[in-house]
């Protein structure tokens, strides 16, 4: 990707809102699937597909885990996600200058 | 649309360089076809496809004269076009701070 090329597994809109979520977390926190899925007003099926998709990149942590007998999911951004977003938004930032140099 | 939800015909990676340039031109200016395609680095189809799309949104204005006997194409953002992408940066900066409220 060039300097100026977004990153097309983050731009899509409905996993820019899901790595801009994790990339709120304090770091080292995760965040239980229901919980996301809430915050981001998104279906189980719609988000764990884009929580794939970001999976497969190495940008997303998916953590299974049971709570007493219930099994939960948790989910965080990876150091990798991390920095693909810090990219993203410089690469963002400086796209919305729309620069004619 | 939601206050959140990107506009998609600004959110598309081509059409968001697109809009960007336009807006960073000063107000009442217009860029020539061909030097927009060269900032933008894209073909001529690719551009004019997009272009279509901005301006069947009202987004886009387009302008033919002739410069002496060569035909020449004006492309501008229209008024709507501007508030469109100030609406787009807006929610998109809301967004990016992936608020957990």
């Amino acid at each position: 990707m060039s300097e100026l090329e977004l990153d097309p597994v983050i731009h899509a809109q409905a996993r820019l809102r899901v790595v801009a979520t994790l990339a709120g977390l304090p770091r080292g926190d995760r965040i239980a699937f229901p919980r996301l899925q809430k915050v981001l007003d998104m279906t189980a099926g719609n988000l764990s597909t884009h929580l794939r998709k970001l999976e497969d990149a190495g940008y997303v942590a998916v953590e299974k885990a049971f709570e007493g007998r219930s099994p939960a999911t948790y989910l965080s951004l990876t150091p990798t996600g991390r920095r693909a977003f810090e990219t993203y938004t410089a690469s963002l930032e400086a796209l919305l200058k729309g620069s004619l140099e």
